[in-house]
């Protein structure tokens, strides 16, 4: 057993990576470019150079090493098979065995929400718990479940795909996936603005978001003003959340919620408009569940990564 | 490491009881009346009772016993804590710590539900597979999820509770739970039932339904026999389950859903109503998953219960 790994959080623009002491403490991040052209073929070669010259400026010997933990946006299996990430032009291929054979080192994969809700679970103050939900509000809904203390990767690495449940039967246009009334339709900040502009259109009332580009946190901002407008909209949107996270609860029970993403930067406001609706439609032995917002933000994926090389996922 | 071991599932009115070699092969099964009276004080006792005839009918030695495992209805944390068990008229305790006190033999307890979903996969036909979602339609929906080999017990042991996800806005009924909409409301017999009644008294069409008492057993024998109203309820009730597992689905991302309890005797007919709808609602990553039907019906708890002391779960 090595004492350092490295955590990597592959994303559509930058790939993260963070050189790690054991699995848990960060010593070292830095950045390099996604290049997603050629089919992405570039990225793990990339990665595997950008380690390479880490592990040589730094002096660190092979055996000293525990290994690569990594997380891609799209499912990832539990044996380490992606079956496409679009925002990468990834087709289907087995990562861990590909970045291994580039590098030498043991490979440990997930899913980017997922994994990003392991490193809040470990490294984001949440000692003791063994059930979350990690929840993304950004351009689109991602999640990411720990139960029992182990990551759920789901059959085909789908696990957690929460923004693709259907919460409404009424929508009539199509989510990104192709089906109509996905979860992210209404609970992403895309949903958030997309509500927003509903409201401004159909009511006749002054509002500060009228002065605005609509933005989530324009959203936000204006309901901390306590402009009327921004808190009915709010007020759906809460809804929508708490309906949704209440479902998610009915399957797979959490201690706590942890709200990411984008729309979290409102802050405990987000959390107040959530709690109100999550207490109405969640069953009673899932009422009593935390809400927290995330604390590690970017880092979330890269210290996920490394704890990935545990040895308990 | 004994040779021998009880597999016990509580029901409302009789406990099944099994014993296994292993923790797999049925040698014996009985069944003891639930007494559920003055708090439901008698029923441990009682099966420990029974565990001792057996023990001595049989001449086992303590020595060469497993243990017990156990299944009761309502939320069982993974110690063997029970929130509340209303049928048996049971509050607050630790389960196992119980048994064990009363036995001097190990316990491992779970919920009905989903300790059922375990003697399915072990014991019923489903070599390989690592992650199953059961769902017993009968006076309620009652789920059961193992995913990646391991039960998953939620934080409250309220894991699986999929009777109580929210699935339509527009209910104007209470669930039993309190609140509206539940999918249970629509996806159990009773539910299948109540639909019926409504579509009866809603159309003028004749039916051989109008004929009989409407139970979901002659829902399905109507349909085998082409009844048209009929074949129109069975429809919608599909639709409202198809939907409900797409949206479990986008939770845990099963290889398999595994249909038991009463409604499930209708057989494959029920199957093909709700793979129709099923495949609308799923993200597409889910879409390919299996359906089953139950094949141990009344044995999967004792089966089950048996496997909890496998010492994988």
């Amino acid at each position: 057993m090595g004492k350092y790994c490295f955590g990597i959080d592959i994303g559509g623009t930058t790939v993260k990576l963070g050189l790690f002491e054991g699995t848990d403490r960060l010593l070292e991040k830095w950045e390099i470019p996604t290049r997603t052209e050629d089919q992405g073929s570039h990225i793990l070669p990339d990665i595997a150079a950008s380690i390479e010259e880490k592990i040589s400026e730094k002096q660190l010997k092979k055996e000293d090493l525990i290994g690569i933990g990594l997380d891609t946006p799209g499912p990832v299996e539990k044996n380490g098979f992606i079956h496409r990430a679009v925002n990468l032009n990834w087709e289907e291929f087995n990562l861990e065995e590909t970045l291994t054979a580039l590098t030498g080192l043991k490979v440990k994969a997930g899913n980017d929400a997922t994994v990003a809700a392991l490193g809040e679970l470990y490294a984001g103050g949440m000692e003791g718990y063994q059930d979350v939900v990690l929840v993304t509000l950004g351009t689109g809904i991602g999640g990411g479940i720990v139960t029992g203390g182990q990551l759920l990767y789901g059959s085909k690495g789908g696990g957690a795909e929460i923004g693709h449940m259907h919460i409404n039967d009424d929508e009539t246009e199509c989510c990104g996936c192709g089906n109509k009334g996905c979860f992210e339709q209404y609970g992403s900040a895309t949903g958030l603005v997309r509500l927003a502009k509903k409201k401004l259109s159909e009511s006749k009332a002054d509002s500060a978001l009228r002065k605005t580009e609509v933005t989530a946190k324009a959203v936000f901002d204006a309901v901390k003003e306590q402009d009327p407008l921004a808190m009915e909209i709010a007020e759906e949107y809460g809804r929508y959340l708490g309906k949704g996270l209440a479902m998610i609860a009915a399957v797979v029970d959490p201690q706590a919620f942890i709200i990411g993403g984008g729309v979290s930067k409102a802050g405990d406001i987000l959390l107040s408009y959530i709690k109100k609706y999550y207490g109405q439609y969640a069953f009673h032995i899932n009422r009593d569940v935390d809400f927290r917002l995330a604390r590690l933000g970017n880092d979330a994926g890269i210290y996920g990564a490394a704890r990935l090389l545990s040895g308990e996922n």
